[in-house]
């Protein structure tokens, strides 16, 4: 077996060339096998074989700076660079990250997860580069979907104009994770028919072979051979050397190209055409669903069923929404699939928007629309709408537009981990002026609570709801606080999904004599917390359990204002994810590591109650 | 006078064409007159005024909406739209804005402030007038200068797909506020040179001006005519119909070409060449020095002196530190003046990069750089980093990289308003994983934690200071924590440039026998409060003065720390700008208006001493 033989790009590079083809065959078989146990993103990496192995004949990436756009491409890099052997830990807690993570191996330059940085932080490297008199090599790897965001825009433009020397590859596989929309694509369709450039670019290596200074040539010269080899496009205006587009599955003219790219000492653009999910037949044909995927049989391909999640509860009430109100409209970012739009889609075609990897431009035009009279909801992944916070502030709280921010993937993601944590929400939604934050536990809560979003409250509204399905916590209540059950010796407040740990933590804590009263809250901003503080003067003792990072948390406010109420509270804690980075793994794993599970809630009812600890 | 007429679109339309000349001389005159006594942007405005004239022929802005980006250049469609009288109140307190507000007129379609939204809002718009079955037309204004933002490119590529009628203008006059930068620059600047493009338009429209079905000649006759008259470019690649280059200061070929533009139903782009500060000769010169200026002489052009402010001792400070460091690089976007970089980018050419408006790749790229060894340091006001919220927690956070933010415009902005104001950052600077936050309070300690933050600290770290100079507090401290004077009846905590009223405050206090401990912040983040819990120990009552917003503010976390100290403080208040949006007007005012003057510091100090409020 070749690949048993790789372990760094050196590696690779001492294969003979007749040795490529068949270790492509391996990395695809070793592929299907592994993320078929571990699930993750499949089809994204089989079409990246070839250009991993090309990527590395070329670079040396311990040295050289290779920077993945999204990063979910990176498990052939991985295999290649020495953790192939641990890709069965692939995804999971303690083991390799399903992104580029620096701290797992210095090939990887720099982490990744959400799209479009690559292009500026390749440039930032490449300055860096230049400006410490070094002489490694720096490139970017972008799929035509990074190239959809407006921070891929910033960094094209911005490498451009520098003149450093730099391969940035763009990775065209036709689709993103959803099918490509926008300008930007129109004109990548046309590039993708041009004729065989490289034939020329062939002839022009044979032909000047033998010459020692084929790469030094002079200036004039590359210019009229450019202007003759190169089509005149987006990227050569901008002043890019565009070279392309290459088939991206023979592996031998990648790198050719590749390391002519490198040489050129310019700024470059390598157009790569891939097929997401090649040469495994059912990825090829479904490339969506085999895009991020859990488990499947590898021979047949079947995946096995996955559990009815929030975001399919979303999606379905907002059909029903949708079907009595012709203003209802549903915006999406390039994730039709994931925020549970799919059949909205196709229902309401007319009124659905996918405006690409542009949570930015999202969050605009629901705004112009808005101030027109319609009434927008954006779905979107918490830790995405990062992206609009600026928009967010500006084009929609301050004229107090009418938009619903479908906040889906609220707190931890499990395995996709820490660029995809949606911990920060609550703190940067409540910064927003007028904003209302819901935050419902159960399907039928998220239904209701979508429903007040939509036609009882103003301004802008945010639901947030987690990954995965809901548990014990079948009720709705759409109030600001409940009491779910009451109790004297300390105050439990919760929100969302962890309403279900709460609640067996408290028949444990009943078991050992301890009554807790559980105050769950539907709305985190504005809420005045009378229910809340009146439980606290009988109890004394608080215990907020929440999912989010430590600083601006609900538990924080909590005491800010049990404080202003002169409420001299017996002892108070409060169970976060703190103020660090969380990493992947298992959610309930994540959740015993953070005391957020039921033995950890318990656990620290208990120390607050039976003492020892002082407040 | 021909102005005194105009107080709408409609009155515009009124004139006969021999009129437009004059009455663009009349607005020019009037808008130096004002511009030197309020101060504001005076270069942009004299760009557009016979754009702003032949809009409103073509528009009605009462019921069409035209969304300008940024809006500093509004004021001449203010004087338009039966605002007139009122620009000699333009950015004062409770007067008219510096940027457009639907507040204050139907004609305002949208807010502005930021860059680069309007076409992606200008499109939510046109997306709710096709689906609402309205008739009205949409239009953006948009610099070239906004068109380096990501955002712009998000809207670009969805408006070209979309198909909707809409225009967007291109008022490019070769400069933003810094002269441009980037990839699209140079584009732009092939195309300005293009030949008189708009000579086939005239023949065509005077051939064919007595033919009634002009605008109905059918689709096959409009596309080959478009590929004969209208230049291959981006812009069309995009899918956008392009028109251009027009000069901008020709008002009747103007409204020739934008109702052209406007009855094609298509998505066009009209590329218009203006000149900023056109027709007044100071600022036709120095269009960066009048493009946002205070009061000067409209007889000399002289700008009457302004104080120095913390923009320039950050950018001295950096200086010298920059000439002891190879390493340390500075990074603006498109705000070199604004920021004080400008001796910097003199005297460090090589290490100084303007990324254009686009603070998000900005973020990025300083990450690149800091991962290889660079030391980086962002300058930048601290509402346009909102911009790049996402990419401090995805590129920089998450490997923990040393960068320097140098947070400009911390706090309130004045005259500038809502969409400047630099009231969030506490709180969302204080959600990133790692992030250290200085708050200097003179020219000194800005310096001084300047170089805390480059050679001591480790990670993110953010300087936060104000817009304007400093005040009585002259001296230096880099501690988390400094009591400031010794008192006994209540702790005033406070942080940054307030010191210099709640000193006065103090001193009126004792006057009156009361006794007010100063716990002054030197860092936000992190910061243990032990002196300042200590001095609450002592005097039981704590009041917290900040110039930000409510959510997630100091005095929230002190209060919340009091608590699960088992501090029982008799009292405690916290003045902030509270939840809502803080407009326009002189600090002075505001901070009064918010109780954050020396007289209401006082007399929350008294209230909380003395009694009648329980906390």
């Amino acid at each position: 077996m070749i690949l048993e033989r790789i372990h760094s790009s050196a590696d690779v590079k001492k294969l003979s060339e007749d040795e490529l083809v068949p270790l492509c065959e391996e990395i695809r078989q070793e592929l299907v096998k592994t993320v078929s146990q571990t699930g993750g993103h499949l089809a994204p990496n089989l079409g990246v074989v070839e250009l991993s192995v090309a990527l590395h004949r070329v670079y040396d990436t311990a040295s050289d700076r290779l920077v993945f756009d999204v990063g979910h491409q990176s498990y052939v890099h991985k295999m290649l660079t020495g953790r192939r052997e641990q890709m069965a830990s692939l995804r999971r807690y303690h083991g390799l990250a399903g992104y580029p993570k620096p701290t797992e191996a210095d090939d990887d330059a720099f982490i990744a997860g959400h799209a479009s940085n690559s292009i500026a932080v390749a440039l930032g490297m490449a300055r860096a580069r230049t400006l410490s008199h070094d002489n490694y090599q720096v490139a970017a790897v972008i799929g035509d979907g990074a190239l959809t965001g407006g921070l891929a825009y910033e960094g094209l433009c911005n490498a451009a104009a520098s003149g450093e020397p730099m391969v940035i590859i763009l990775n065209d596989n036709a689709m993103s994770i959803n099918k490509n929309v926008g300008g930007v694509n129109s004109l990548l369709q046309r590039l993708r028919i041009r004729p065989g450039y490289i034939r020329f670019k062939r002839w022009y290596r044979d032909t000047f072979k033998n010459v020692s200074t084929v790469y030094q040539f002079n200036h004039a010269i590359k210019e009229s051979l450019k202007s003759w080899l190169l089509p005149d496009n987006i990227f050569s205006e901008m002043g890019l050397s565009y070279l392309g587009p290459v088939d991206g599955h023979d592996v031998r003219t990648l790198e050719t190209v590749l390391r002519w790219a490198r040489d050129t000492g310019e700024t470059v653009l390598v157009h790569v055409l891939t097929t997401k999910g090649k040469g495994y037949a059912y990825a090829e044909q479904r490339p969506d669903i085999f895009h991020g995927i859990g488990q499947f049989d590898p021979k047949t391909g079947e995946v096995f069923s996955q559990e009815t999640g929030f975001s399919d509860a979303f999606g379905k009430a907002l059909c029903e929404y949708a079907a009595k109100d012709e203003k209802l409209v549903a915006i999406t970012a390039a994730m039709t699939l994931g925020t549970g739009l799919k059949d909205y889609a196709k229902a309401y075609p007319d009124r659905f928007f996918d405006v690409g990897i542009a949570e930015g431009a999202a969050t605009a035009i629901a705004g112009g629309m808005a101030r027109q009279g319609l009434l927008p909801v954006f779905a979107v992944y918490s830790s995405f709408l990062q992206r609009g916070y600026d928009m967010l502030l500006h084009d929609i709280s301050l004229m107090g537009l009418h938009v619903v921010f479908a906040v889906d993937r609220s707190g931890l993601v499990g395995a996709d981990g820490e660029t995809h944590n949606g911990v920060f929400d609550v703190n940067y939604l409540s910064s927003v002026p007028g904003m209302t934050i819901y935050c419902p536990a159960s399907f039928r809560e998220l239904s209701d609570m979508l429903g007040e979003a939509l036609y009882h409250e103003t301004g802008p509204v945010a639901v947030r709801y987690p990954r995965g399905g809901e548990g014990e916590y079948l009720a709705s209540d759409c109030g600001a606080e409940q009491v779910v059950c009451e109790g004297t010796d300390l105050t439990v407040v919760c929100y969302g999904t962890l309403i279900n740990e709460v609640l067996p933590a408290v028949r444990s804590l009943e078991e050992r004599g301890i009554s807790a009263e559980i105050l769950k809250l539907g709305k985190l901003k504005p809420n005045p917390f009378t229910l809340t503080l009146q439980s606290l003067r009988k109890t004394g003792r608080l215990l907020v359990v929440e999912e989010v990072c430590a600083a601006g948390c609900v538990g924080e406010q909590l005491l800010a204002q049990a404080e202003q109420s002169r409420l001299a509270l017996k002892g108070a804690r409060l169970l976060n994810l703190g103020s660090g980075i969380v990493a992947h793994g298992a959610i309930g794993e994540l959740w015993h590591e953070y005391h957020l599970d039921r033995e950890g809630i318990a656990m620290a009812a208990c120390e607050l109650v039976l003492g020892g600890r002082e407040a």
